[in-house]
């Protein structure tokens, strides 16, 4: 038997923790009853996730509880956690693949905390000089990955190619059938425009994208983000966590409206009765909680941050990419593109 | 009778020009067939020009034709516009208002080449360092002023406060009757978040806010853009511009996979009989053509640029903004405004 995939849970980060969590556990199992190629390695207050999953009946051969007292609150500051969160379950979680007992660590505490003490615990992979936050996006043929979400600030040109790289090598590890296609995020389409960061970014990678980790597009505006022509979308952490918080907010605010609009009268009540499972569609379709989960990148290891106040079904959705993500040898597939880049001389 | 608002309309500019120009203007004087305090005075193609206003019946009284032989072409680059663009249709609409003869410009030609001659023509006004782009964006009370958009791919925080106080102004002019709420956008809400310069901008807002042209909410993040708690959203124009078209794009993208989902079976198909009228409402309330149209702050004179892509129906929407924007004093806001900010020696 192959080796199993094993996933370290953070049981006790996000709202509603451990009981989410663990239903989100119980979700998965039910999803994938036919498998039996995975493992939880299961963080957190040992009594009570206890009660949860007997409440669920998940068998024991697919956990291992690592009993811990302390946990990271959300209040916590990244400085103040790097003392006083040693030993949480967050900490241990991450630590888990230190120790080599889990593949990758999921958490859905404080974000600043899991950021640093990942960086602390796994250590930036050779070569690489600021790991990424990376997050799934859709688009009119399936999906993007953007990055950086908001783990860097500032970035310089070599940050960007190897956002590229790295975002390609997730694209390729979770859609294994399409080609990675990299666009840099910019103001206008043409060379010219943009940052000269951008610009040296975008020249260098011409020339990287003839090594074959990933077909190189140009820029992209923001308005083609969904258009699905390119898949791996690379801006610095300021541009994309404002991209990304925009796009939620604005499919936020038209699907108010649209419920606005489809009860204000008897009529348009009344219609609901007909368009209920189109709308129904619609709405599983766009769900967020499908592309729960950023995936920090750059690190010895993988670690995914699922959205703190997601509930059970975006949690179980978080735990899927995981399992996915060390299904398509993610960790590989970046070392492979990053050797590629040392090549080039970037 | 008070003087009445002039208006300056680049008939040749955007696709389509000049038909759905004219036919623009036949729809504001339709809407505002009651009143008699505007006045247009058209550059471009007389021939094609007058064709097009006998269609509409538009009297005599409400226009002026200025003939001009050339036109900026959409391939041309701000570089070279400034030798060649001089007395097209775009140029002498702009200088119209140096002449006294216009008190606001309206152009949907080449974006980059308007914003060039525009600064040239009208020149900053004095103590602003840099002109900024602004746009109109729904949010669930009202209406947000965002700038820049796209004018200035690098700012310092001087330019943030001043964007600050222009946005401020505009928004007293176009909507009088609420207070200027000011935020600046950024990736979290906690003070220490954001680059150095986003951080100095909010230690002088707190104070500036102080004197009373606006209230000073601190930072948005993207999410929250359109929840009305701020209305005057301020950043660099690079992060302006990309979550601007995301909002766009976003938008579609979601419109879109409504329509396939409500048309995809018959039962569904038959939902919309019912849904008609609210769909549609829907659709109107959130139409992107009335929100057409980008406003030049920091000038010496108003200057709007109106998607070029844009019908009849979004270029009136334009030529309202232009009618709103002269009525509401804009230039005298600024000017105000800006005294208060010397007063404060940023």
């Amino acid at each position: 038997m192959d080796k199993k995939i094993c996933i370290a849970i953070d049981a006790m980060g996000g709202e509603n923790a451990p009981y989410k969590n663990i239903e989100g556990i119980s979700l998965f199992c039910k999803k994938y009853k036919k498998k039996d190629d995975y493992f939880f390695n299961i963080f957190g207050d040992e009594n009570k996730i206890n009660v949860e999953l007997k409440k669920y009946n998940i068998p024991d051969k697919y956990f291992r509880i690592f009993h811990t007292k302390s946990t990271v609150s959300d209040d916590e500051t990244p400085l103040t956690a790097v003392k006083t969160s040693k030993n949480s379950s967050m900490w241990n979680c991450v630590y888990s693949q230190v120790k080599s007992e889990s593949d990758i660590s999921l958490s859905a505490g404080n974000t600043g905390v899991l950021l640093v003490i990942s960086r602390m615990i796994l250590k930036t992979i050779n070569g690489v000089s600021k790991p990424a936050l990376a997050g799934l996006w859709p688009n009119m043929n399936g999906m993007n990955i953007v990055l950086d979400l908001g783990a860097n600030i500032e970035c310089d040109e070599k940050n960007l190619i190897e956002f590229s790289e790295m975002g390609s090598a997730l694209h390729k590890s979770l859609f294994p059938n399409e080609k990675p296609k990299v666009a840099l995020l910019n103001v206008g389409s043409e060379e010219i425009k943009g940052t000269e960061t951008i610009k040296k970014a975008h020249s260098r990678l011409k020339e990287i994208g003839k090594n074959g980790d990933f077909i190189f597009n140009g820029y992209i505006e923001g308005n083609k983000i969904t258009e699905g022509f390119s898949n791996v979308i690379v801006t610095d952490g300021f541009t994309g966590n404002i991209a990304l918080k925009t796009a939620e907010g604005t499919a936020k605010f038209i699907t108010d409206n649209l419920k606005i609009s489809l009860k204000e009268n008897l009529l348009s009540k009344f219609s609901l009765l007909f368009s209920y499972f189109s709308l129904k569609k619609f709405k599983e379709k766009l769900d967020p909680r499908k592309f729960n989960g950023a995936i920090f990148l750059g690190l010895n290891g993988p670690v995914v941050k699922s959205h703190g106040s997601t509930d059970s079904i975006g949690f179980h959705h978080s735990i899927d990419l995981c399992y996915n993500i060390v299904k398509g040898n993610l960790m590989s597939q970046i070392k492979d593109n990053l050797s590629h880049l040392n090549d080039n001389q970037i």
